[in-house]
């Protein structure tokens, strides 16, 4: 077996490098305009590929924006006006040949002396939701989820998730932790808070089958949240963590929810005390924040340029004991420790601190948006954990979570960390709807 | 507002190097024993923190096996047998303090002398569902996957997992992807194939709504795929992936099936031939391959030791076309491309080679599984897609897709790899349940 599948790999590597791309995959040679752009190759002919960002023509020249993705910047395209073709529009696909060249132009170094001009792709500016050079208000965009990541503003938040995201795994896998896919369809309703989708057969496959009975032989929801998962995993792992959607059925229209959000959750065992937790939450803030801004500078420059000045910290749907915490301690991020014990779910960990009783819980407040991290010490102890859950009528249904208490229990703890509202703290996005490319919440599934 | 953004980051920045953390976040200064393990540092005095695999009292000394997930391997603990506590069983927790000498046994460079055994909790051998020393078959691990985490096969899975997961990111950044999160919950049945789920407001939150409305106006599903999410993204980025939870409402107990998988999905803009979208999969494989081959060789030795050799290439239920084609290929992986045109959904492009009448399409399959990859070129021609859309009856549903060929349409492809499977292919695990941490299929949502 080993020897067989030794030999199918390396088939497969003999056949990879037989036909290995170069260039990284981009076809007819073609480079990346980021690439380009920073290319010291000047006098180099080069082809580039993309999408026409604005277009002007002189009588003596004609010059051209061409953007594909790779960075916010475009690249000046100078043809000679015998190239412009009727087709060649705003918003039209374009495959250009040319000599790199030395700019005399502001704000960029080189430019492409095109001695070829391809249409691969034209667009009927008239059809065509968005007008050139003009700034649309993102409620505008928001109806065109297949298209505006062609407009700035959604490009460049784009390139900050996926840059935020590869952060983020680069932390947690720099620190030692291990990825786990936590279930997204799941019996259990984690916290018996928050309101829940449930998953069944859709309806033309279930005339096929028994009506009354449920694929999974039990009711099924899509996940709240993956830490009790994680906790069965942290019993043999140490550190682990989650990222990936996660789900509230809370019908609201506010700035701050969405149907459909990404979470990133950590759990760590043999932890002394809430300050562990605390620790995790604020180098993963530091790290993957400092990641972006040196990655991503002219994407985050964008943003604060010509977006979050329209954000005032604190604004109307926060709640007002949060705003009124943040503005208290001067309008900073801060740490909420040790809540009531009967504000917070069964797991937290009993403080035993009668006659106050709290738990060891912990909120990050960060302005303008409240909530980005809530996290606690779970509680480990299983006689604890057993009479609350009875208390609550829960002990059937949390069996499974009573025996990770049974069988070599530690003192653990974790948090969560709402993607999304991470990436509008810091960028300064109003609305949650803008930091996703894809937005579900009540009445709106586009797409 | 930029400064104040400034003035918040760095004060977050400020409270996280006041509480900074030492050694990686693993409290009371314990090391990992992965660390222990590696480190050169005998005679040092260490801490570490694990639970018991397994545990030998003699009368002169007390040998214990301890692992706390970071490696496959665990660190001998030699220790004086007046540190044996009756609670020092096999899967309790602990903590052990202690020299790291150089070992005289074989199969290990280095040991802990115990100078301090603390039991963090306890574990009654005899509740506890896995033995001490004894291979349990995986249909019966399977069925405490809360706790299955702590048996030797599973820990190596996960690890596995976790490792070509980040490989799989880091391949798609080294080769300038961005990725997008695509959504789990849309308002297409992308493939018109597949059977669905359906997403509704939970029984109990529906009574206090409208019985009859729907939470986002509409039916909304469980992706299939992110396919078509991604080509409205590589409209304006040229390269693009997406790694996530895909789901199929298939009601079959096979080893190739879940209900909830994880599918890398990736397009490419630009495309000149199927060949294209072969050197990007060819490549995904081999460089994924290599990288778990070197992270985590002990692991991956573990499967071809003790699980493959009982797994078969081409068992049962594979397909007998492609178990057929596999093997007359002599056991290698191989391309299938150009299938018949009424085979293939509706967005394959047509290869116009009438009478045969194909479209671009093309599967990767490998011994033993079958299926591992499907792709397309995509078809780019705003009126045949249009056309094919009309004989469908889809034209309306999929007018947003119709769209993305008439604003700068670029030809372009790409593919899906089932991530599960990949991880049975290089493995040889026989069942697909078994390489996921919660697998849900057919009557079983386990947690």
């Amino acid at each position: 077996m080993f020897t067989q599948w030794r030999f199918v790999i390396s088939r497969c590597h003999a056949v990879a490098s037989v036909t290995a791309c170069k260039n990284r995959f981009y076809s007819a040679n073609a480079i990346r305009i980021r690439d380009a752009i920073n290319s010291q190759k000047v006098g180099d002919q080069l082809k580039i590929q993309g999408w026409v960002r604005s277009i002007r023509s002189q009588k003596e020249v004609l010059f051209l924006h061409v953007n594909d993705g790779s960075c916010l910047q475009n690249l000046q395209v100078v043809a000679d006006p015998s190239l412009h073709d009727r087709k060649l529009t705003f918003g039209s696909a374009v495959q250009i040949s040319g000599a790199l060249v030395k700019s005399l132009h502001k704000g960029q170094d080189v430019e492409l002396h095109a001695s070829d001009i391809r249409i691969i792709g034209s667009c009927d500016p008239l059809k065509f939701p968005f007008k050139i050079k003009e700034r649309h208000p993102v409620e505008y965009t928001r109806q065109f989820p297949h298209l505006r990541c062609r407009t700035n503003t959604a490009a460049s938040l784009l390139r900050v998730r996926s840059e935020a995201t590869l952060a983020i795994h680069a932390f947690f896998k720099d620190n030692g932790f291990l990825q786990i896919h936590t279930p997204i369809i799941t019996s259990n309703d984690c916290e018996g808070a928050g309101e829940l989708f449930q998953v069944e057969l859709a309806q033309k496959d279930k005339k096929q089958n028994d009506e009354r009975s449920h694929f999974f032989s039990i009711p099924v929801f899509l996940t709240v949240s993956g830490q009790l998962h994680l906790e069965a995993i942290a019993g043999a792992f140490s550190q682990v963590y989650t990222f990936g959607p996660t789900f509230r059925a809370e019908n609201s229209q506010s700035r701050r929810h969405l149907a459909e959000f990404y979470m990133v959750e950590a759990e760590m065992s043999f932890t002394e005390g809430l300050e562990d937790v605390m620790k995790v939450m604020q180098s993963l803030f530091k790290t993957v924040t400092d990641n972006v801004l040196s990655q991503c500078p002219e994407d985050v420059a964008l943003f604060h340029k010509h977006v979050s000045p329209g954000h005032k910290w604190g604004s109307d749907l926060q709640s007002e004991h949060e705003k009124y915490l943040v503005q208290h301690c001067g309008n900073v991020p801060l740490f909420v420790t040790n809540y009531p014990y009967n504000l917070k779910p069964f797991y937290a960990r009993d403080n035993e601190d009668h006659p106050n009783h709290t738990v060891a819980a912990v909120d990050l407040l960060v302005p303008g948006i409240g909530e980005l991290c809530g996290g606690s010490l779970r509680e480990d102890r299983l006689s604890l954990l057993q009479s609350r859950l009875e208390m609550a009528g829960l002990s059937d249904v949390y069996h499974w979570y009573l025996e990770l208490r049974q069988f070599g229990s530690v003192p653990h703890g974790g948090f969560g960390m709402g993607f999304e509202r991470y990436l509008q703290c810091i960028l300064g996005v109003d609305n949650i709807k803008d930091t996703i490319p894809f937005p579900r919440f009540s009445y709106s599934c586009l797409l």
